[in-house]
């Protein structure tokens, strides 16, 4: 008797479930770009500035990059900059490293880019500062050319 | 059932929004957002998120939103947003006001919005708190619509 009182709770509890996941289907049909469970959602906006940092650099061009699932924004090279990114599972730091043996002058001409918003569903805000235009430019891929 | 007319309006909005964002890549892909001299950037990250403040709280949707000079992004309404921010000029403080006469519960289950990026050359970063998703419906217009 025990057993088959189980089995009747057991059988309940699944028909609950399978008609739960059925409601939650059908409440939620057309909304791909929602990402509440498809995607976790990505949203930047990259800027370069003149300036030395954040606080006192002067914008001079800002673009919008998502990366869910593609690339789009008014980044001249969405998706190229989204695979750059998801090749370093979002980690700034890494596109801004050194140039890849190129030879810049070194005088102090600072730029400074910025990666604000969410990557992934987790908040990014990143600074980096160039002495100069050339390192900004010396082969860090696709993400801050722009 | 209103929840979900409104689902599918949404879905169908974000649906028409991937497709003019695709069709204006299309029609202008040389990177219409270099603008030096023309026009200040403005480019935002919008996010709602589940919980009480920016670092705590879940991002649950996030969309990007230019407008220089039209609007553009992920937004489902870019251009209704852009509007309703230059009316304001850019005072994010603005679009999340008071509800317009709108009856509300009180419960107690928070909503965050954030919008990171530029508006016009001048950095945005800004935050709101909204009791519940009730409060952040309530009419402030198009900007947090998403």
């Amino acid at each position: 008797m025990r057993y088959i009182t189980g089995g009747i709770a057991l059988g309940a509890a699944l028909v609950l479930g399978a008609l739960a996941t059925t409601a939650q289907a059908a409440a939620a049909p057309a909304q791909p770009a929602r990402t509440g469970g498809l995607y976790a959602p990505t949203a930047l906006v990259l800027t370069v500035g003149q300036g030395a940092g954040r606080a006192d650099a002067t914008v001079q061009r800002a673009v919008t990059l998502s990366c869910t699932p593609g690339g789009a924004g008014s980044h001249p090279n969405p998706k190229a900059a989204c695979a750059q990114l998801r090749a370093v599972s979002g980690e700034f730091s890494e596109v801004t490293g050194a140039p890849d043996g190129r030879l810049c002058t070194k005088e102090w001409n600072p730029l400074v880019v910025t990666a604000d918003g969410v990557w992934q569903g987790r908040r990014v805000s990143y600074t980096h500062t160039f002495a100069n235009p050339c390192e900004l430019t010396g082969g860090q891929g696709a993400v801050f050319e722009f």
